[in-house]
This record gives structure tokens, C-alpha cells and sequence, in this order.
């Protein structure tokens, strides 16, 4: 029996070859989900994990086929069709914890799964908000890593490292790089420069071209926009759901304490 | 001896044949409270457990004879007449927990304990808010359930399913339906559609009338609107409590800090 | 060694007959504190155990001889001088905590350790405001309790039960006595009416009027003004060092994240 | 395999000669930090052990290396060259918790650490707010301490105890004090007066004036506003960062839920 009093993720054995994580969960500008949730789309990778957790939002999400979901993050695999080249673990997911203990829990159990999987080397994918709340008509990509040697191979291919010392990275996108760093694996953040705040297609894109090149993996990028347009809606309903609920909630203390 | 320093269900022994569990605990309307109150006072339900957790408000609430009720949830029980029909397990309470932590222990506990004595089938009561707070005269009843077979009965009875893709179902309304499908009991959750913020009488008559063919249980509705009334009032005066408590610590920084 | 990652009641080895616990930590009108606070200094009472928390303000307070208090709540004893007469056992703190679950550890442990030293009736003090906040110049004392023994005998002194249904008690004054009836203790809890929100001598003394006579036990009132007047200026300082606190932590978000 | 679900402190071994503790975490005016800071320059320390824990925000901050740091706390070491004298063991850190659960566990891990390695002496610093928001041309330096002993020769070098009665001192600077009590540790808090609410190097100064009496420590104090210059520009991208993050939280509701 499935039971979620702790945080745990129920996975499906899979054999996966040298594995690379990119985790996009919600944050600055929807770059890490839109940049997942498109290369799910594009490869056709197939869901094989989910973590649930009573550190995310005590939500239920219904679906258009009158089930739901339980909030949680979902684990995808790639089979790399070079057989030189590495399998890939792709995480999306609904929400992300509102506390420290956990952000703590639940990154550090995407680690160690991902590490018990045979994982290599983790990306998280982030948005670096440029802070004028304008359109970035040409977005950078900047970076963070421990890692020397993954730092050079993506100064290569134009990711910049340094350039913004003393940014706070929270939630996943840092947590993940720092405890990967903790069981030894490669592991590098990727920000796509955006002043927008709601899905940024353009920062996605960059983001995916470097992805692209250092995973040595074909993306199409032409349906980005397309992705984009659902994920705004899809965004927008969710915030609405939160916005609602938060209202009813306030306007009746006698609902939850 | 009793105590309450992890959520704990007290029950008295008791044989049930094939129970269903119907969840009516606050909400939006507070259609569920209404409901499940409703059926509880009109079959003459008798209580047989209480759940305290410290994840509920830590209030007790005065009663009129002198007493008091430190904050719960309380189960009570009603043998079906037809010797081939299920018996009701009746779930109401005073709040829901204001954290995720506290969520996931408390629904999955109310879920263990309802499978431990025999549980089959499983009922959440909720409200759906159509967002611009005016009387629904004529309140539609939607559903989600993860259950095909269910899903297919209810829609029979014009519960609608797959009609509000995204929307957030949050606390025990959507919680217990999950944890639910998680041990293997089919689940649905069913939400009276409401305009109205407090207590929707009209709203929760839809609903009953549903429950009334599904459990095939006959329930007279004509004393629904006393009820409200009744639960009006009792809302009301929770909530004065609630809101003065609230000023009240908020002016005495030395009460509580 | 002491270590206080757990809430833990550190005391001294005591041989008390049948003691009485009486509960004035801080809330409404500062009604229980000022109370308990006159009952330790006219009867010169001795403090012989100390409660620690992680749930209570991380603070510790200085005091005038240069030394300092890690916030806490604090048991005295009192030995009554009549050989039938009850010990009594009085508790007051510098606060209560914030979360339920820690209100939940807090008060079951106050509960459990009043026990395990042979502990036989509990009351617990509080304030009713009667809302219109003004200054009440015959307050009455209200009570609430799962006893009937006990109702009758506090009815016997103008204490007033069931006038105040649905009424939230929140806090000490409402779990111990509840925590207390799980562990078969009588209790009660005795609210004194007022119109103030600051420190109200005149409903106190009412509150220790009845407590005189259900004691047994002659207490002089007239040293209450005094008191009141020590006990505002408290009261103002922990406001305004908290007050103070959190206006620094508001301004300084590199201060506490 | 490090892991950061608990608290934990990571060292190298290392032997040190009766260490004193000084205690330099952030909080009012940033004395703490400053003057820590400033010990570990001058004296040129070496850090030698890191605390992180899930009680501390789930940041990363970014270096300007293109590496990054986890939140943490941070421990350094300084052998006194005069063999009669003691070791120094400095303190800084990033944050602090914003929960008492996660104050208490964390300042209880640091002084059992300090205690693990043969402490013998702590000192933590803070600032008091004189709270007229000004400049203080010629700041004095408060002190509150358990031990007579250490009051009367911090007396001798002029701090002053007993003048601030019922004070709240939070955080650290009262904590660590009170749990090296607890442990039979000697222990002091020392507090720069201060009318800013940044960083304040002439309260800092006069800190280090008495640490440097007390210490038996030459520390050339000629340096500490060029350290005031740097460490107001790290406070004010720190602050930039989470107040970014705060409005970008709060205008994204579907981030963090």
C-alpha cells in the first residue's frame, strides 16, 4: 500500500545508461518547466517515477478526463537512440515546497533517487530575472557549477559563469546542484535571462540550444511558441485556482484555521 | 490514557457491513458540513469516534451545558435498514489542519482508519465556486474520481466530471480521495456548485439528492433550511470567535509572539 | 547535561499533598498571569521546576542583575498550612507558543508532569472580553468544565457555566483542561470578564475571590493595584521589545530570512 | 556521503588549546558579522568546519568564481602565538533560522560542536538599537552574562550589565549564550550600541576593543571602515536578492505555492 506521510517516490525499474537529470520546476519566468516540459514533448520521453510529498500543497488537481492528480513531481526517461550517448531523466512538477525542511527533504530525495538510478551529472534549469521587467530581446545564459570541468564545457558553448555574485538561487535549482555536489556528482545550474515573469519562450529557447549542444541530442525548437501559449493558459488557470482559494479562504475564517 | 501529542483516532468497537465514508468537513459553502450534518441528524447516525491531531487549532469550544470540545473530527456511524444495502460511516468536524505537514497526517489517517474497520467506498463532500459570488438557483453537482465504474454510476445521477480541468481541490475534499485510491478504495469527490461564501443550502440539496440515489438511502429534505439556519448561526459565531481571537492577539504582542 | 531540543520540565524532588495546579500564562487581559503572579507573592510561594521549549520564542530576556531568563515557563509550590488543606502548585511563563503543534507538546507535558507529582485538581485562568472594550466595573467570572462535581461547586460561588457557547478558548487556559480530563483530573477553567486588553486587576481580583473560597485558603486582596501597576510596565516592555524586534527584522531582511 | 536532512556540522580535525568561541551571526546593525568578520582578516583564520541544516532559507549564493556556497554557517580557527594564551574559534554565517524549532536546534548543535572540540569560553555578539534610528556618536557596549565571574572582568573593560532589564535578546546572540550555560560553559553576550540598522563599524569597534582587552589580542582596528565599506555593499545585495525573490514569490503565485 502506497502511503505519503513522508516524502517518497514510487518508481517503476527501469535500466537507464549513464544518466543525465535536468529537473524544470516552476519558478522565475517558467523557464525550467517550459524548457522540461518541452524536451518530454519533443523526445517523447515516458513518465516512469512520482514524488509525493507532504511538503508540497495540500492540492488535489483535476483533470479533463474527470480524474486528478495528487500535487507531485514526475520523473520522465529518455532512451538516447546514439549508443555512445547518455540516457536522460527529465523531473517537472506542479509546485515546489514552502518551507526549508522541505525544500531539504524533498531536493535531497531527488538526489538519491536519482543518484540510486545510476544517475552522472544534474542540471537544473532556472530563470535569471534581469530585473526591468522588460522583454530580453536576446537573452544569456548564465551559470553556476562547483565543477571546473563542466564550467569550461559550457563556457563553450557562450554560458556564463561569475558574472553575478552574491544572487540567491533558491529552491530546486540551487538545492539540487548543491547536494548533487554532496554525493559527488557534476552538476551545474542553467539561467535563462528574462524580464518577463510569467513563460518565457525566448529564455527557454536559449536555454535549450546550450542544452542541446552539451547533451549532443537534436531538439527541434520551431513548436516552442506553441508550448508556450499552452503553458501560459495552463498558468494562468493555476494561479487563478491559487488566487480563488486564497480569497475563499480568507473570507472565511471558519474554513481552515 | 489518551493523549493527543500525534493525531490519534478514539473509537468505540463496532461492526459495520460494507461501509461507505461521506466527508463533509468545512469548506467552501460549507456545503460538506452542511450535507454530511444533514444526514447525520435525518438517519439519527450515532457517533463512535473522534480524531484529535495537533495539527488542528488549538481551540476548545465551549459547549451549552458547561463543557467543552477540544477541536476534532468525529466519525459517526448509521446501520442501513436494507439488509442488502451499506451501512454510512458520517465524517464532520470543527476545522481542517492549517498546514500541508498537518494535511497529509490527518487525511491519511482518517483514510487507514475508515479501511481498518472494513471501509469499501468512499464520498468526500465539497463546493465549487463559480466565481461570482451570486445565488446559483439552480446549482449543478461536479465530480472527480479517479474510478471509471464510479465516474460512469454518478454521471447517471448528472454529476458532471471532467468540466473544470485544472481546478485545485484542496484539503480533506481532495486529499482523502487520493490517499483513497492510494489503498485501493474506489473514491469520488462530489461539489455542490455555490455563488454564495457561507452556508448554501440550495447548493447542498443537490448534493443530498445525489447521495440519496446512489446510496439509495431515502432522505427527507424538507428540513434543510432550518438547518441552515441553524448553521448559520453556529458559522457566524465561530467566526466572530475566530476573528476576535485574531485582533485580540494581534493588539497583545505579549500573548502569544 | 541539559539540552532543550525537546520541550523538558526540569525540577527539583518535592513531597506535595494532593496538589492543586492553578494555570496563568499569558493571554486575554493578562487575567490568569496577574492572578497567578499575586497568588505566588502573597503566599510566597517557591519555584521548584522550570519548562523549556523549542516551541516557545527563541528570546532570552535580561534581567536587572545583569543575568538572563531563556524564555520559559516556570512551577511554584505552595504548602498549605492547613494539614487537610491541598498543596498548591502554581504555573506562569513569559509566553505560549505559536503553532498548534507546539501548543499541543507544551500543554500535554505541563499535564503529564503535574501528574507524575501526584497532581489532583487543575484550574486554569483566563480572561473573557466582552468586546465592547471598555473598562467592565462589576466583571463576572465565567467557567467552563467537563466536570459536574466541580461545575456545581464553582456554580455555588457565581462562577457561570453554558452562557457562552461556540465560544474558542484558545491556548493553555482551553488544553490543559482538556489535556487534563484525558488524564481523568478534574478541571476547570475560570474566565474572568473584561473590557480591557492590557492587564485587568479588577476582573482578577474577582478570579481570585473565587479561588479563595474554593481553595480554602485566605488570600488579601489589597496589594492588587500595586501589582497591576508593576505588571503593566512589563507588559509594556515585552511589547515594545518585541514590537521592536520585529519592526529591526522588518527592515533588515539580511537580518532573520 | 554528506547529506543535510538534520543539522549537521562537517570538520576537519583539528587540536586547539582551550578555544573561546566568538559568535558573529547576523543581526542588529551587523555587529556580530562585522566584528567576526573582521577577527578572522586581521588574524588571518582558517575555516575549518561548515554547519548546514534545513532550518536555514533554501538558498544558494553565487560566487564569483562561478561556483556557488549553500547556506550555512561557518567555523574558523586562530592558534594564539603567546603559548599561555587560548585558541580562537570564530563563527559567521549567512542567516538565521526563522523558526524557534529551528533556532533552538541549530544554536544547541553549535555550542555541543564547540563543546566536542574542548571549548572553554563563548562570547556572542549582537547590537543594541538605542532606537532613536541615529547615529551614536560614542556607543557603549552591553553585556548580559550568568556568570558573576565573567561580568566582573567584563566590568573592568566597561560593559555594562543590568541596565537593560527585561530586554529580549534573539537569536544567537541569546541562545548560544544560554545553551553554554546549560552545558556549564561560561558565557557572555556582548552588544554594540547602535542607532543604524545596517552595519554599523563604530559600534563594531568598540566591540573589538573589549574582545581585544579581554582576549589579551592585539587587533589593529585601523582597517574596520574599509570593512564596513565592503560588508555594506555584500548587506545590500543580499538584501536586493531577497527582496527580489520576496516580490517575485509574491507576484508569481504558481512558483511557490
Amino acid at each position: 500500500v502506497l502511503t505519503v506521510r513522508e516524502t517518497k517516490i514510487f518508481s517503476k525499474k527501469i535500466e537507464l545508461r549513464n544518466p543525465i537529470l535536468i529537473v524544470g520546476l516552476p519558478g522565475i519566468g517558467n523557464i525550467g518547466s517550459l524548457v522540461v516540459q518541452y524536451l518530454i514533448q519533443q523526445l517523447g520521453a515516458k513518465e516512469f517515477a512520482t514524488l509525493y510529498s507532504p511538503h508540497l500543497p495540500y492540492f488535489v488537481v483535476a483533470l479533463d478526463d474527470g480524474g486528478f492528480r495528487l500535487v507531485s513531481d514526475r520523473f520522465y526517461y529518455y532512451k538516447n537512440k546514439d549508443k555512445n550517448g547518455s540516457d536522460l531523466v527529465l523531473l517537472i512538477g506542479d509546485y515546489q515546497p514552502a518551507t526549508s525542511e522541505g525544500q531539504y527533504d524533498v531536493n535531497d530525495q531527488i538526489v538519491k533517487f536519482f543518484k540510486s538510478i545510476g544517475g552522472k551529472v544534474v542540471y537544473t534549469i532556472g530563470g535569471y530575472a534581469s530585473g526591468d521587467n522588460k522583454y530580453v530581446a536576446n537573452p544569456r545564459v548564465f551559470g553556476v557549477s562547483a565543477d571546473k570541468k563542466l564550467r569550461k564545457e559550457l563556457e563553450k558553448h557562450n554560458v556564463i559563469f561569475g558574472a553575478m555574485p552574491n544572487l540567491s538561487i533558491i529552491g530546486a535549482a540551487g538545492l539540487v546542484v548543491a547536494f548533487a555536489k554532496m554525493h559527488g556528482l557534476p552538476a551545474a545550474c542553467l539561467m535563462g535571462e528574462t524580464g518577463m515573469l510569467d513563460v518565457d519562450a525566448n529564455a527557454s529557447k536559449k536555454v535549450l540550444e546550450v542544452l542541446s549542444k552539451i547533451l549532443k541530442i537534436d531538439i527541434d525548437l520551431k513548436d516552442i511558441t506553441k508550448l508556450q501559449t499552452e503553458t501560459e493558459k495552463l498558468v494562468k488557470e493555476l494561479q487563478e485556482a491559487a488566487a480563488d482559494t486564497a480569497s475563499k479562504q480568507a473570507s472565511n475564517p471558519n474554513y481552515i484555521k
